[in-house]
Parts: C-alpha cells; structure tokens; sequence
C-alpha cells in the first residue's frame, strides 16, 4: 500500500474510533480548530485538551494516585473561582497540586513537509514546546505545546499549606493564563488557515514560493494591536517563556533557520 | 556541498563559537553526555541546561523584566535551601515566582534518523516532552525536554504571598524534583550509549536489525530496582507527568508506534 493510501486507512480507523478521554468529547475551544484539521487530506488529530485548572490529589508528587488515573479533586477549563477550590481541597488527603496546562494537540501529518508547515504555525503562535515525532512504523506526528504552565503545591499530607488569599491570586494568575490560551488558540486557527493556503498557492504557482517562505520564519511582531489575527510570535508575550535564549541556559550557538 | 559536508561545517562553526549563555560554560551534570554528543559525527549540541532552581521578579507573570533578561533574583542548579530564596525575596519589587526547570539539551542531528534515535532514547528516559524540528534549511534540531516541572507565584507587587514554612515544603519538593531529574540525566546518558553501539552493530550487521528494532519501543519497566541503568520508562517515575493518556486529556486514538 502506498504512503498516502495507508495515511487514508489509519485516518478513517482514528476518526471512527470511540472518544477515549474521561469527558468523551473534544473541548469546546477546539472543536472548531480539530474539525478544520480532519477536513484536510494530509492532516488528523489524535488528542486534545483545550487547556485546563486541575486540583489533584496525590501522594508526594502526585505518585501514587497518578498511576491509578483518580485523585483529581477539580477540573475545569473555564475560569477558576476560590470557593471551588477550597470546597475540592478538603477532599485532598495527600499532597494537593494546583495545575495550569496549557492547550495540547497531536496531529498525524501525512508528509514531513505537512509536519513542518504545522510546527512552523505552532511556533509562530506561541507554543515554543511543540515538535515533530516519527514513529518506529514512520507515523509523523506534531505535539502543539506551550511552555505557559503552572504547577503549585498546596497541601502536604492532607494539611493546607497556603492561606485563602493565596489561593485567590494564585486563581487570579492561573485565569489570565487560561485567557492568553485561548488567544494563542485562536492565533494558531488563524495562522494555519493562512499558512495552508499559502502552501495551496505555493502548490498552484511555485513561482511565489520564494516570497511565501518567509511564512516558515519566526517574526516579532512590533504592534501588539496587530497580533491578533497574525501569524507571528508576539513581543509581548504575558508569560514566563521557557525560553533558552531569554532565560540564558548555556548556549553554543542557535542555528539559523532552527 | 554534500549534506554530510554541510553538516560538518556547521558543527564546526558551532563549536568554534563562544558560550553565550550567562554561566558562559556548560553545567557540570551534563559536561560528560555534552562531550559525549559532540565525539560523534551526527550529532552536535547546541545548547543545555543540566535543571535548576530558579526565582524570577516581574510584572504579573514575570512580563517585563523577562523580556529585559532580568529580575533573576536566585538561580541554583544544586538543591536550594529557605534561607536563600527568604534572602532573595527580600529584593522582589513585583510579583516573585519560584520556578524548577529541568534538563533541557538542544541536539542538531545529520539525518532524521540519528534524530529519531535520540528521540527514541529520551522519551524512553522519561523526558517526554521531546521532539524533532526541522528547520527552513533542512536543519534536523532534538529538542529534549520534561514535563518534570514546578512554577510557584510567592509574592505579589512585592508582598510575600506565603510562610516560610511553604517555602521550606515548596523546597523540599523541587529538590526531590532536581534529584529524579538528576537520574533521568543518567538513564538519558546510558540509554544513549546502548542505543548508539546498538546501531553502530546493526549497521555493522544489518540481519540483527529486527531484534534490535525493539529498541525503539517504549517498554514499561516493571521492575523499579532494574530500571536505573536501563533504558526504559520506570512505572513509577515520581512526578505529576503531563501524559495525554495518564490524565484523561481528549483522546481519539492514539497511533500504535507513536
């Protein structure tokens, strides 16, 4: 079977398959985006999660109950409010953990080349964790993932170890990252749709290719009115990026065109 | 010139360089399997950072001074103790957060299958947020990188948001985070080398190829005692682990071999 034919297969047994995830659906925020993605030939989504506050019960890092797949006390991917959090917390009898994570998609990509076009997006977008696998049977796969997490422990051994008012600016801050989520949500909608057809028109009129490849370099954005609806990398990112140059890990050289 | 050609001048050009990193050299806990890296022709790094402690001041999730490359008020890449981050607090001025990063190690690799190898060995150590880039100019990059991580707002607009005796358990709790990473580190420098004389065999003797594909697969080790040396995911890796599967997030399917 040639590669295209067997990418139709593991597509059409993929999207037939039961939603496996304890909600059973796709999030609201992406449903829109995973469509789109599964209307296109060289593209299927694997798993989502839109973004989400999570309250989980565990041991000393979460260990014990995180293998048995419980202990969550709270999950939502709206908006947090304290009472619901202290309300969850007195349910916890281990160590209690307050997570932000951040939207995570994985996409099966038909070619290298679609991977790449998706990375690049991806990256442009904001989520500077993202990057390609190529499994073992030669499945290539794309992770969309940012880097604008949060992860707070908040009891030990059942005991609180923070006061209220720190949960609410803790909930305070862990809201705004779920409201900059959503925007880079909606920046990497956009971005994909003009990157897809762009490569379309590439496809079409391959004179244009060299002008259109500037859209697989990482630009910043000056004008943060503009960003929006742009596919670059915004300047003004409101968080702590884990970012190698920014934050000045050991660095030989960064290749051009990394 | 050849791709092999080209690959050789840039890890040539790369290596010349100066370190541009703050520390301006690479951390001891990572020296060994950095050299290592750089003995073989395939590959080359290009940045790392072996995890450490950091505290960072700024606007409301850090945004200013970030973007200005200050307001590090701590950074520690050895377990960290309370009298140093109180110390450090004391010049906080904005909102203070407390940050474990782990190992993170940026590998340019020649051909997409040194990158999967590589790959392969750190999903397989237990870093699985890793993942192949490939840049404009065909530059094949490993990013390897955890999900093992702790980020901590401790005060607001210059207020300490908690006691000290949180910031003694916060603490306990990044050290333990620092000393596991510390292992993966080690599992990640020897399943590297079992993979590598692997291949260097398979090539050699391209019959043993089928046994050794296993090697690409990521068997769950049921036997923590064994799991140490080994180059397998431990079943009990002590950490809230960012898995898709573990922690329920939308799942259609996920691709066998992925």
């Amino acid at each position: 079977m040639d590669r295209s034919a067997e990418f139709r297969k593991w597509k059409a047994q993929c999207l037939s398959k039961a939603d496996l995830s304890r909600k059973g659906s796709v999030d609201k925020d992406v449903v829109e985006l995973v469509q789109f993605l599964n209307t296109r030939d060289q593209f299927f989504t694997t798993s989502s999660c839109a973004g989400r506050i999570l309250l989980l019960d565990g041991g000393i890092n979460g260990f014990e109950v995180q293998k048995q797949n419980c202990g969550w006390l709270l999950v939502t991917h709206k908006p947090c409010e304290k009472d619901d959090v202290i309300v969850a917390l007195k349910k916890a009898n281990g160590d209690a953990t307050l997570k932000f994570e951040p939207f995570i998609l994985h996409v099966q990509c038909q070619q290298l080349q679609d991977a790449r076009i998706l990375h690049s997006v991806a990256i442009d977008s904001g989520f500077r964790n993202s990057g390609i696998t190529v499994g073992k049977r030669g499945k290539i796969m794309l992770a969309v993932r940012s880097t604008h997490g949060l992860e707070v422990p908040l009891s030990h051994k059942g005991k609180l170890m923070v006061t209220e008012e720190y949960i609410d600016f803790l909930l305070n801050v862990a809201n705004q990252k779920m409201e900059e989520n959503k925007k880079r949500i909606e920046r990497f909608y956009n971005c994909l749709h003009h990157a897809l057809e762009r490569e379309t028109m590439t496809n079409l009129h391959p004179k244009i290719k060299e002008k259109n490849n500037s859209s697989y370099t990482h630009k910043k954005q000056r004008n943060p009115e503009k960003a929006h609806a742009q596919c670059i990398t915004k300047e003004n990112d409101k968080e702590l990026e884990n970012d190698d140059d920014d934050l000045g890990i050991n660095i030989t050289i960064f290749p051009e065109g990394y």
